[in-house]
């Protein structure tokens, strides 16, 4: 039971743009050849011979088809959409600022879909597929064997038809689609959720072969051939260890994965939740390995307005993560288990990803932006009778996405955060000497220790000898080094 | 705007059962291959390490998911489904019949989805598909002549998925989908209630390559290549001419055209609304060319529980069609502005299908049935806490079929229709000597006067001399007699 939610619309209303636009310039080509079949959409058929008591029934009925389809021109899009940025090249910063005072939640404007980017177009078309699809398919009683060779493929082929939105041709694959549905439930997230948070705006690309999904609470990573046949290799096992731990991990919580085709182009996606927050911006952001070689970011990484840390400038800003000792203990339980479910897959040269959100510089970058947003909210009331700038109603069952039940609650407070949906947050410690939010999950865990990995280690130990501390050791001593630096990042 | 009905969790249901049973023999035959990765569905994820203001919210969504996926193992199938006939070889006889009380309108029971049939499971999935994929799509202005030529094919692979429901293979193509959705909507049918019509429950299998929808508003014919060509030929002719008569035609209400493709086997599917009615019992039936040669139903024929008879039947039967002046005119100026349409598109051998439906028989066969009825609707109060089983609640506004609305409203007198439903019914005048409703309607249109037709018309000239009344004739001719005959069939 779901309904199909307001930013749908949206994506009619752009598409209808597009379909305007190619109308409009095939008739000037073609006006000559043109049939003019006027659709004569206000009128009722059968009206003018007959007469009936269900005649108001009827309207209602027509009035709903034409909700369906908004008819074109659509309103011009909002005047103060942001231009996509793409300043991390980890994962996304671009969440919105956190707002202490209700009038200053500004909800994100839902951006105008383009298709421009048949990759992204694909993906939404094949997420809102497969999970329609997925709806009518029964859940097992307990996963086999088979569920984990199992794949979904679709291919798509439009001629002279819906070419505004998507590409002519296309292709479509979901991998295993019911173990990713079963991590999804484990990981607390509800399908449709799942699929607007994906779908209502486009994923957006940031740098490193990264998208993140339009709410950021989702990142999609482009990844090679290699690693979605290393994740088959290992989904049997990384299943059971996430069903054993409850799906508390600092492991990437990997809900789903597709191959999107267009061209004879293929691209490989995996969706995995966001370790940073969807609303609190991270202020410093570390790529922790626990090993000194060649780990210090270039000098132009650190021109970036948010650069991407590593471990010898870790050591040398002398940075310590301040968290209570319960709190300490809890992350460090879940990293032995990650750590050695990583070595036993054979798996390593993953990275700690650590984002601190700083709250006390939140709150002053807040009132700095005090008088912006207030212009900015002038504009979005102006829109008000936008449906899309409108907030869900609270207690709306429509999915809203996966953060997109918390809008109808009260703001939070500064450096407050949900645990159902930051998952990998964790608050400073009362002793702190600064009040911040800790973001920490192991990434980039598919690779592994292969014949590659062998030759790269041969190459290092000659350049550096055999004791130095290099990055690429065997699987289980990586995870022991990995530890051992993670242990000591804690004040 | 619109929500999944019930029926879909019908389907979600038979489905679930199709699982368990696969589930049951796979576990017997693998069991010692079996991982067992039980899915603690009712643990919620991170329970255990934090609580949260949220957790009520959590709660919610969790229970919104568990509702889309029906737990196996699923209640039994209704006791009392009626078997599958096929007693009509025109079109649809087995509507329910008409009900004067309240408390006798019985409902027809959703009929569990049997995955038995791959090209109907294929075709509903089409239907669902391509519906949604609409939605997305926005209205031309105008249609344009590539909209003539327009498909959209759909290629489905799945690999160990999804066995219970659909072959592993198929493909389903959709032959110009804008101009169908246009030519819905000037017959007045929502594309949510043709999806429902269509797929709520599978539509049966008649006799002569006919499928009915499960409620009895459309039929699906399986049509020749052959036609299919010959039907883009004639379309766009077709869509004016519907354009132009508002929608008020005698012709067939052509409102879709699909190819479904299962193990290389392509089949041609063309959907149109049913002549006849979808609740109104049809006693007597003939299929009338205007011809007497060879125009006389068998031996066979004859001893079937519904004939059709042909043109020496309804002559020596001395049948009459008792209509006012009015109702008369109107029907010959609708027949003359169609045929003369066929003639122009050189078509022809198309029939006019009359279906009779007695009033009083109807009210005497009421009674007679009432007991078994009342037995009916006392295991059909039995089964009313199964959510399929309870009507739709009155002013619902998910779509509940072409026909669906209708139970929300009070059950119509003996032999009352809604001419926006049955919109090829006439009633008999004041005078007439009996209380009947006329269905008339042209079907089997898609017949081309082509090189074959001559070599049939030279055979049977032959045979029965220059001047004998033979059905093969030229398009022209074919129109004047057939309008002729039809003239002559009023009272």
């Amino acid at each position: 039971m779901w309904s199909v939610g307001p930013g749908w619309q949206q994506w009619s209303t752009s598409e209808c743009r597009g379909a305007g636009v190619n109308t409009e310039s095939q008739l000037k080509a073609d006006l000559s050849l043109l049939y003019i079949l006027y659709i004569l959409r206000g009128t009722e058929p059968h009206t003018r011979l007959h007469s009936s008591p269900h005649w108001e029934t009827r309207t209602v009925t027509c009035e709903r088809a034409r909700m369906s389809f908004p008819p074109p021109p659509p309103s011009p899009p909002p005047p103060s959409a942001p231009p996509a940025s793409s300043s991390s090249n980890h994962l996304n910063n671009l969440a919105p600022k956190s707002k202490t005072k209700k009038k200053h939640f500004v909800q994100q404007k839902v951006k105008v879909f383009r298709a421009g980017d048949p990759v992204v177009s694909v993906l939404m078309w094949g997420v809102n597929h497969t999970i329609t699809e997925l709806i009518q398919v029964p859940v097992p009683v307990m996963l086999l064997p088979d569920n984990f060779k199992a794949c979904a493929k679709i291919k798509v082929c439009n001629h002279l038809f819906n070419k505004e939105n998507l590409p002519g041709q296309f292709k479509f694959k979901e991998y295993c689609p019911q173990v990713f549905r079963n991590l999804r439930e484990h990981f607390g997230i509800d399908d449709q959720d799942f699929r607007v948070s994906l779908t209502r705006s486009p994923p957006v690309r940031e740098e490193g072969h990264l998208l993140t999904s339009h709410d950021h609470t989702l990142v999609v990573k482009e990844v090679s051939s290699e690693e979605v046949e290393e994740m088959h290799s290992i989904l049997s096992e990384y299943h059971q260890h996430i069903v054993t731990c409850y799906g508390s991990t600092l492991l990437p919580q990997f809900l789903a994965m597709y191959r999107v085709t267009v061209e004879s182009e293929d691209t490989y996606l995996l969706v995995m939740r966001n370790v940073f927050s969807h609303r609190l911006h991270v202020h410093k952001k570390y790529d922790l390995k626990g090993s000194l070689v060649s780990r210090e970011a270039s000098f132009k990484e650190k021109d970036k307005e948010l650069p991407t840390y590593k471990d010898m400038d870790f050591r040398n800003k002398m940075q310590k993560v301040y968290v209570g000792e319960e709190e300490k203990e809890k992350i460090l339980d879940k990293l032995n288990r990650d750590t050695e479910f990583l070595a036993r897959m054979k798996l390593m040269d993953y990275s700690l990803l650590l984002g601190i959100h700083d709250v006390e510089q939140a709150e002053q970058e807040e009132e700095e932006d005090e008088e912006d947003e207030e212009e900015e909210l002038y504009h979005e009331d102006e829109d008000d009778d936008d449906e899309n700038g409108l907030p869900p109603a609270p207690g709306s069952t429509s999915p809203q996405g996966i953060a997109g039940y918390m809008n109808s609650f009260k703001p939070m407070g500064p450096g407050e955060f949900d645990p159902y949906v930051d998952v990998y947050a964790v608050q400073s410690s009362v002793g702190a000497p600064r009040r911040e939010v800790y973001f920490m999950g192991l990434i980039d865990v598919l690779t592994q220790y292969d014949t590659k990995k062998k030759a790269a280690h041969a190459a290092k130990a000659v350049k550096h000898g055999a004791g130095a501390e290099i990055s690429t050791v065997h699987p289980e001593q990586y995870a022991k080094r990995f530890r051992e630096f993670t242990a000591k990042i804690f004040a």
